[in-house]
């Protein structure tokens, strides 16, 4: 069996790596390229190093002709168009991953703070984090894919925050992230000449992947998880890096923090919990979450380090191991590229 | 008048450092340049940017000589140098400033369970931080010059906890720092291709700076001030970027954070209390702290960004700055060019 | 005496770096800093690093005004701005320093061959690369300040040209550059994740420095010389870095080829030929061009490189190195700066 | 069937490149994983990137022995250790690709003279560019793997020299490399202090690996070819990017030199001709060799750009290749993994 896919977004960085990963995909058969403005180009046009590995052409997505003719339909587009679009594409049979925010928030209020008014708020997807909730995204129709740092954030303090072991009123975590992160539009922001040799911390307080990370927290703490959460974009193209300080609850001790990971993720195909915190280039080019711990001398409080490649683990690459648990493949299949360091 | 000035420790990025600033220093002359393994080489060996700069030859330091033909002996050695040698200068007459740890830690026992033994523990310096010891500064014999990571946590938090307004039982401080800051000599650290679109956290724990940091916090407060500090390195040759986490003391408005910040640096030639979060490059190339702070919109905790240049204000041009006040000149002398940015 | 100065232009990358380098002029007053569309911002909305540092408005430019009330006025524009209003300012009395491309061609059919239609044609410049032209420099009225490409290449092979050492019609250079010599306008080409950890070459036959390049090399030559000019776009923000490959005449010795380059520039304050081949990194942030020259074993070839700061001896730096000699200054005066490194 | 495979020499960047290829073939199985210095360590002290995918034990190398359980000995190893070590895995009954320079050179005097004395000059190697050797790979025993620069320089230059399109006096190349060009062992010339933001020329007029280009290409061309080869270190990790530039025999048209490319490369399944110059991240993390050409207006002269990722095309990945085609294997096993861009 193959399944059949196709994308719709490809002009971004997550499309193209979508498709750069599905390609060599054994499972997989891609029937069709979508964009908007991107139609009735070619995907070299936007992904030169992907010239000559996909001919086809960059089609209008007619949404409900794809819900047919596909298995599943990923969006890699912008925040909108999967609440417009993809109810759509569910009704004609096929199921849905969307890598944009749509899904992602319970609370359709929260959601409508951060984004705007929600298009289609009666259709629910599943949070994607295979890692928590593997076994709903066996039965989903719709996959709402994490955000990057929601990812590394979440995984990076789900053993702690489910046995109750850390005050969860005073987590901190500061991330750093490439540049790929923000986009393939230029801008200001990601402009090489003042984002080379330079860090930049932003939306200290109140980043729009803050809801996202305390509403599955909270729901594995059983109550509510306050994160202060400040990104810095950092002078790389692809990956996050997070640091969380923890404060431990009275009586915890050190080596039950540990165990607390190495049970947490014993079975995780692309969670390697390290021997010492993991540096961003052990994961970059693969689908892997590294996570290290380490506890200071008295006991009480410790750090979390995170690493995950921004488009991969962090998108497109969870994306496609999403795929592969809603379609019963190997959870692997497809993901097996080793990270790429130097 | 000029001052007279001798340098020991000139292979290194901060010798060079102070070279280059003390070169175009209008009062200063400069009266042996000296190392111990660089001796008989030439300054262009080691920094051939500076090549036509200065023609003079790198000597053998002569401590007893040096301390009588010059007016200060700037030390940019490795830890241990300057407290065995310190002494002997300070004889000849000539003050010292130290770049090393050696004379920071005013508990001899803190210093030797991070450095090792002592062997001048009888001598005592000055922190030279000029924004919180200005008038001591103004008096030394012996300046111990701040390391990088301590400028950075400390005048970014300075203002806070001398008013009592943070919990300083829990200060989280994440730190951004170039590849210069561990020196000039090869190691797997810093090899380029493993350190280039990389992120490394290191030293989690228990980092050496810690010990200054809290020593100096803990004045300020009059009480033990606990923080945790995480280092990473980050792909750029120079910069600190550090980023605090407070949590605020019942009562304490936003308004008064702020304004605790602008009284504390009014006056100060050298920090500029930004109007938003500093980035990197605002400051490097130059002897400028940038410190920028948000409140949460609830108000309980905040968020504290300092930026320098670690080898300018985090070690050769606060070097340079302690001396414009040790002798009395304009605090700003030879420290006057801007940042280079892009 | 106290030049005045106003500069044009200042959201760009050169506009801000003159304003950097003229703060720290101790012969210049600032007396206007013009710009169209930021007219009402102030200067450390395109410049945050140097907030503080110049707090007057931008105005809109008034360019009779400017003429009669500066001693030179400086356009950091894009190409055209200068060729519309530079003749109001010369007739009120001030002098020019054109940064742009406006006046650096004699022949304005070339001109607009590149750049469009000339609307000035009767205004002559004298082309300001001070080793070549300091006489005519020394009495222009308006100064056409060199690309940064052309600088490098240029200064590195005018010494060989002159004398008549290489065969004219087969001078191949690769140039490197950073990223601040797109401009400060976001784009694809200066977009980071795409710019980061790559190379890009660019304009591989037909650079628009090129004619530039080439009138100054013929007039040296008293021929036609053909530059084989290939830019590559490199990861960093700074710099640049040439390599020319140069065949030789029959006859010439390895040894007459050093010896032209440190006779060519024996008395240049901004030129230093090294022992070897220099780095990029030896001059950034400094006036200096670097140059080093390297003759194959059998003699019958050889490589020059050549390294500048582009927004400094390639644009900003050389405009006040022209002012200087305009103003019978020390031609240092205000570029003293030594480079920064690492 | 499965080719059973040993590597010798791990602890290197190569090394642990072939590591990471070969654990994702689907016809291999890897026997041994050797290292002098390395036995008894693991894989993951060196190559952090892949703990968890390979959990065998580093051994000593015992030759003999692998000569008769392997069928194919990867020496990624310094020069000299294939050279003494080779011929008894020969005799046990396996081939040997050798990424070291022992057996690249057909000539054994060229060779002492860049790598001092040949201890096994009586072994010959096939010099293992598929592209122009593809049938002597096909019936090796030993193949000598290119360097990293031969291999862009090589291809971008074979179908021009092939046919007797360009004057073979007067050929230059500038080449860019990533820092993993210098392997894995700190050193001054990949300190990243010194190394990001900056680009280092070296070896202008005598690079070792000049001797290898002008083997391949004299025997394409069926006389000598001078190539004026000058390296440049830029500040990246991964790849390699060559510029060559050419001068046209007389009566050579333009769309002539295009077409050249195109037949020459027509069934090659990693070289891509591209319509424009290609750009270094167009390749890195695959196999391929993408190749752009441009013809100067007059058609006198050419550009000709390559860009391979220096420890794939360049080394590991050209040594699989080599293995697939050696073993009677599909070309492309194990290296289908599609360039990795932003």
């Amino acid at each position: 069996m193959r399944v059949r896919v196709a994308i719709v977004g490809i002009s971004g960085y997550t499309g193209g790596e979508l498709l750069r990963i599905l390609l060599n995909h054994p499972r997989v058969e891609v029937v069709g390229v979508c964009g908007v403005k991107s139609a009735g180009g070619r995907v070299s046009d936007y992904h030169p190093h992907l010239a000559g590995l996909w001919d086809g052409p960059i089609e209008e997505p007619r949404y409900a002709e794809l819900g047919r003719s596909a298995d599943v339909v990923f969006f890699s587009t912008p925040h909108g168009v999967a609440m417009r679009n993809a109810p759509e594409v569910l009704k004609g049979g096929a199921k849905v991953i969307d890598l944009s925010a749509d899904y992602r928030l319970k609370d359709v209020s929260v959601f409508e703070r951060y984004y705007g008014k929600h298009e289609s708020p009666e259709v629910k997807g599943v949070y994607g984090l295979p890692e928590i909730h593997r076994d709903e995204i066996r039965r989903a129709k719709l996959v709402a894919n994490p955000g990057c740092y929601p990812t590394a954030v979440i995984l990076s303090l789900a053993p702690l925050v489910r046995r109750g072991m850390i005050d969860t009123d005073r987590v901190v975590v500061d991330a750093m992230s490439g540049s790929s992160g923000a986009g393939a539009s230029p801008s200001e922001f990601t402009h090489h000449p003042t984002t080379a040799a330079n860090v930049k911390p932003y939306s200290a307080v109140n980043h729009r992947h803050l809801p996202e990370i305390e509403q599955e927290l909270g729901e594995l703490a059983g109550r509510r998880v306050r994160v202060l959460f400040t990104p810095h974009l950092v002078p790389i193209s692809r990956g996050i890096l997070t640091t969380a300080h923890v404060f431990f609850s009275q009586g915890v001790r050190p080596e039950q923090v540990r165990r607390a990971y190495e049970e947490f993720f014993r079975d995780e195909p692309f969670v390697r919990v390290r021997q010492r915190l993991p540096e961003l280039n052990f994961v970059v080019g693969s689908n892997y979450c590294d996570i290290g711990v380490e506890v200071s001398e008295g006991g009480e409080w410790g750090v979390v380090v995170a690493a995950i490649d921004n488009l991969i683990k962090g998108a497109s690459g969870q994306a496609v191991q999403n795929m592969n648990i809603m379609f019963g493949l190997e959870e692997t299949e497809g993901l097996k590229t080793a990270p790429l360091r130097p």
